[in-house]
């Protein structure tokens, strides 16, 4: 297996078929068959899937096809099939969080962002296999898509696994401390973690001030595309202006300079990882882009510092703030709740409302020096996890190269377009927030001229 | 009907029995019997409560007794019982959010605010009636607990006249426009709207970005209490640090400068309203304390213009963001639907993702311009409503004077101190944002001393 084959052969886009959607080509339910065929071939061994809507599905994308046939989709995404991560609620099917408390709970209602995807006609096709209450715990067995001895990852595991499996274009991920960029990392799928509050969270069961909604996709324009059809019809959360910004996939600017960013995670990372990084590195200076490191910028080795206790701080914020629901599942069947749950539990009822202020405080404070030194750049790189996906399904893997960005509330993305022990690896692009757009600028570039990878954009045009 | 007999002799305060609790000379089971006796005789007519756990709260009562008895209370509100909004969710009890499309609704767990009140031993009662999804219509026929042919005010309509009957000393709430200081105005209760995410909602129906949870008080030391006793054990809203300070009722200290705001509602006012405002000033100002209006300052007058198109700013934002969920309940079945939540619908999906930001980014400024002014006054002053309760069950009445805190996310608190048409009207405090307890200062000082109410405070030594 290569970086090639590996990441190129199974990922599979939707938004590049736009020519052949409007001429009738390939029709929606075509595309749909495919891609039932290839979840009914792959998921006995993935377990992306918690429940697929066959018969929904096929239902949308006939109307789809009458859509296109007419001239008249509602949106790029029209027909696209896109998996929901199962925090996020589905009038059509029911909700489980990942846990035994909640599995088959109907909700009755979509979340905003499904809702969103429905107006845009886009395919809800099934639920996708999240760690418990999308935190640490993984009651499912899902499986890596490249080796299924090893964790896709976590806490959006379905859905990186689906996407990385080439089962679907895009779904829906969240994201508190790692959930996204880390198993897009390890199942080699973009992964895209937005500014904090910029996709509609209502709906979900996921509350946490840091946390955000998310797209996993086979390409950057399917991954944009699908966030940016949910903040056009539900916005963002309430009181935020939600996703910002337009992406011309046609465009390429190459951005002048990037900066390396070593977080307190960095130590953590393996030694191929470390090495894939460096070559990568080596090329986008060879290709003109100015590189600088912390050795170049002190701003840089100040960001480095403030974020150095990101995962600590982050713990602590999540405890405080997970105290609900947590306690009121623990009054419904404590036994039903894993250890880590509890423990999780135990720790905030040992918090004060005080001590969670100076939290929030220390927050803001890493966030202004990121973004101080941000503004100097193009983007932030980094690795998108420490290291390919590790042996074994118990754990969904070390979260110390995905904090960073959820403390930091800023726009973060990974790129499968590194390799460790012959699997995939990100490449962990950082913005600015609320500039999500000129964060995909930038991927675009990396990915359609650096590392010539255009099958990693989409064709858009 | 007189001010005096009609606020004072129906409210019924819990705390200012510290004393009697302590000493076992008031059992919590007691009080609560009284209560539920109240709530037969007078909830036939006042219609304010869905639902109320009679052995539930019996249960709750007799552990809170023993607690007293062994010296032990959970919080100073241990034993109180306490009615909550229908739309906030509650273990034991369904939650209607006053519609038909989920009245009977079982929701399996606690919001974050109930919760921490059992935490605190407070009894939860029962749940109150609301408009439907806490907005305008009244499915329910809840009247006025001073003339059942007027209305008692909506959103948190059950509460604020289970308050004002004197069926319980406190209750939960929750304000998007006006919907805890009206009714509190109008059913002669005291009413309290915290700094925007001051009290943690998650577990409630109620999302939007200037919404609040607040309390519905007999005096000021039950409704400051209750919230205290939420934020102690669930914070704020997630990411906020919550409801900022403590009170000390025992201390009354005359505040040296109040502004009088006379904000876009001004001119819907009554005369009677407007004349026993007057009133009001006047014994402020023969007390000693400064009152200054536009005349005298222009800051107040440019508030006074920033604020004037509250109304319209609020309802645009409110129409966004409440997209979602009413999309998926007319989805569900839109005949269950008012027709004024069909009508909200229907602009919010007229409306762009642009015009919301632009809607927040005045928003923003508006409470900018009032921060700045209010930090140069111990508190600003306003009536709590336009005049007294309507006649009439088909509206919930005037919000005018209660969007403006709603907008701006400060604290507001109103006092049954005022009358007009013989019936209950409140004096309107506002404060700074996150300074909610001083607030409570100067509502001490005026209550206690200025009018001389101090049943109004409730008894804290």
């Amino acid at each position: 297996m290569n970086e090639q084959t590996m990441a190129g052969s199974r990922l599979r886009g939707y938004v590049s078929h736009g020519a052949e959607l409007r001429s009738g080509e390939l029709n929606p339910r075509t595309y749909l068959e495919e891609t039932l065929t290839r979840i009914a071939e792959l998921d006995g061994v993935v377990g992306a899937f918690v429940v697929v809507n066959r018969e929904g599905a096929r239902r949308a994308a006939d109307e789809s096809a009458k859509r296109w046939a007419d001239g008249r989709p509602l949106s790029p995404i029209d027909g696209m099939p896109v998996a929901i991560k199962d925090i996020i609620e589905t009038a059509d099917m029911p909700t489980g969080q990942g846990s035994p408390l909640w599995e088959g709970t109907e909700g009755k209602r979509d979340s905003a962002s499904v809702h969103a995807l429905r107006e845009a006609g886009a395919i809800i096709l099934g639920k996708t296999t999240t760690t418990e209450f999308a935190s640490k715990h993984p009651w499912h067995e899902t499986t890596n898509p490249h080796d299924p001895k090893r964790t896709p990852g976590g806490s959006s595991s379905g859905t990186a696994a689906a996407v990385g499996a080439g089962m679907v274009p895009a779904g829906l991920g969240t994201q508190l401390i790692g959930s996204i960029l880390r198993p897009s990392s390890f199942c080699g799928a973009v992964g895209f973690k937005p500014t904090v509050g910029a996709i509609n969270r209502s709906g979900s069961h996921d509350h946490f001030s840091q946390s955000c909604q998310g797209s996993i996709g086979a390409t950057l324009a399917d991954t944009w595309a699908v966030l940016r059809a949910i903040a056009d019809r539900a916005g963002g959360d309430p009181g935020y202006g939600g996703l910002a910004g337009e992406v011309d996939f046609t465009q390429r600017t190459k951005p002048v300079k990037l900066a390396v960013l070593e977080t307190g995670g960095w130590s953590a990372t393996t030694e191929g990882a470390r090495r894939a990084f460096a070559s990568l590195k080596h090329r986008l200076q060879e290709q003109g882009v100015e590189v600088v490191g912390r050795a170049d910028d002190d701003r840089i080795e100040t960001v480095e510092q403030a974020v150095a206790e990101a995962l600590p701080l982050t713990t602590a914020i999540v405890a405080w703030e997970g105290r609900w629901p947590l306690n009121t599942y623990a009054d419904l069947d404590a036994s039903k709740l894993s250890l880590d749950a509890r423990d999780r539990l135990k720790t905030a009822e040992a918090m004060t409302q005080q001590e969670f202020r100076e939290l929030l405080n220390q927050r803001t404070a890493v966030r202004a020096t990121y973004e101080e030194a941000a503004a100097n750049y193009d983007a932030m790189v980094t690795l998108g996890a420490c290291g390919a996906a590790p042996v074994g399904l118990g754990s969904t893997g070390n979260v110390a190269m995905n904090v960073t960005a959820s403390l930091l509330g800023c726009p973060a993305l990974t790129l499968p377009a590194l390799a460790d022990e012959g699997l995939p690896l990100g490449l962990q692009l950082l913005g600015r927030t609320d500039r999500d757009a000129a964060l995909f600028d930038v991927a675009n570039w990396v990915a359609g001229e650096a590392l010539g990878r255009p099958d990693l954009v989409g064709r858009v045009a």
